[in-house]
């Protein structure tokens, strides 16, 4: 159960139709998934996340998979259930190993216990590795 | 100011000072930051954290820089000043670009705001994203 | 399925029957949700928190509608599931917009992106917005 | 210290220039804060952040210092020192008096306890509290 | 630097004044610490965090270390700089060992990255750690 | 749903299946609980985590179901749903009464708010309060 409800392209405006429209051309795709049917109750927040979210994970020097593991990092982090199912889905799809996955949740896992000893014990960052 | 001491080579018990000097021949330096200095006030954390760090940091199939990239991804996520410092230094050391960096705040940027707007909203799952 | 029962009146004890009714004519409604039935294992815990969500929740200088759009806030920035489902029914029961909506969520995908933008950055607070 | 550079006026590129006159010009004032300076490293990202900001936070259906107080609990549950006191400076310049910002923290208080005890005890969302 | 002021005896309400003298009658100390000082600002949230805190942290089933140790992991995992140093500070003189302080270390580790695995990858909880 | 298949002891590899031996002994049961079945598909990850639990929940200064509450509270700030089912169920094993869970609740309660505050005023550490 959402907060909102998923538009259909029927009951989506045409601002928010035409946004669909550029997902599926752009993802040569029929389908558009749930997180653009829930955004489409505020067109101008759909518009700008889909342009943004084209930009940024569009080609760049970080290569496609290593954007969909910092992606997907970021959503485990969060405990985002939707992001963390439809990330590992894209990982996957654009090449993800299986090796590769158990990699990224064996650095999560120790980042983070790391994260939290250093916390705890609150240990100052060392001269050196200060940028000036 | 940390809630134990930093301990120098001299303070430390023998079996830390044995993890002290493996960190150095392994990353072939004198200096031993102060993240492992301050384990060392319980040297069986310490020798399972640097064990850890040793092998899940080392070799793999994901090349050293995005390893790098998703530990300072899991830093900023949980605030650690400590680890946000040393890793963005690691991760330029193991050659991270500039234009890597900036490409890896815009993808935590794009992440963490969609996972908001997917748990404000209670967005279910697709069906087509679900493993079985 | 919850870690504790969820208690019906006739399962509560006389000082959790107590707050039940002091809900039901506070509210003006016979119906008495889950949480305070999750609460009515620890009478105390009960009381407690029912007497300050009455204050705080109450008539000050933050109209109802405000008021629910920062208990919202913080219920997604800490991903509680009953929270989001409960004051998003609230804050629409006392009044909000979808359009006042769209602007909550903007802001807070806006603010968690600026945040980790900053920390991911490390920038120090300008002098001039220090208070002394 | 930071990551990367503060960059001047003079440091900064033709494209990041730019934007700060637009935020000099757009605030009425001649200072352009640390957070904006930093940006200025990723001139693309400067850009996008100013546009949704001026945007987001400019007129709209929630007043000047509502929107602060919704940027402000995420700053806070965030745990982003830069933001939480350039926002608490904001939301005072707007108009927030100090019972207003007590009424803020006592809503913060209230609500991230309530998500503790909802998430420890697994509560399930009543029902009549769900949107169909 | 703190949003508002640390209010000494002279600058606090008679409020506020009355739970100082609380305070260092129930901790029998001359010294009331910069949390109470801050919230002074705001009497009536000064008056119920005092009472909580003193009922709460008073006696009961767990001993004083135990809940000093649940306290402090909560202000490790919430990343509070100022719970973390007085509550390390309150635990060792209630009587906690350096020995536990390492075990408490070592279960936050623990849990921290088991909780994030079995989020990544959205394990289900078996049916027989269920309550009904 | 997972992201991983959960392996039965057939599916399972010899080196994985050798640390399922290890749990049904040292746990003396002939139930293996999902997250080892998950983690199962790296066994290097499994058998680490394994190792690690095994040592660090098992006998030491701090009593069983101490270990767990402080377990069960880094669950509960983590919004893990796996864990917090499986960790409140083990504590309850292990002697944890309903009166030392519902102190438990409070003091997350109560810490959980306090950090919060700490953190929305930026109140500075008092200098006893510092380790040197």
């Amino acid at each position: 159960m959402t907060t909102v409800r998923l538009l259909t392209d029927e009951q989506a405006s045409p601002q928010a139709r035409e946004v669909f429209d550029d997902i599926r051309k752009t993802r040569n795709t029929d389908y558009v998934n749930n997180s653009w049917r829930a955004m489409a109750n505020h067109p101008a927040m759909l518009r700008r996340n889909w342009e943004k979210a084209k930009q940024i994970m569009g080609p760049g020097t970080l290569d496609p998979v290593t954007k969909e593991l910092i992606y997907l990092t970021v959503s485990i982090m969060n405990d985002c259930e939707y992001c963390i199912h439809t990330h590992t889905h894209f990982a996957r799809q654009k090449g993800m190993t299986e090796q590769q996955y158990a990699e990224m949740l064996d650095i999560i896992g120790l980042a983070t216990e790391g994260n939290r000893m250093m916390t705890a014990m609150q240990v100052p960052v060392d001269e050196r590795y200060q940028v000036r």
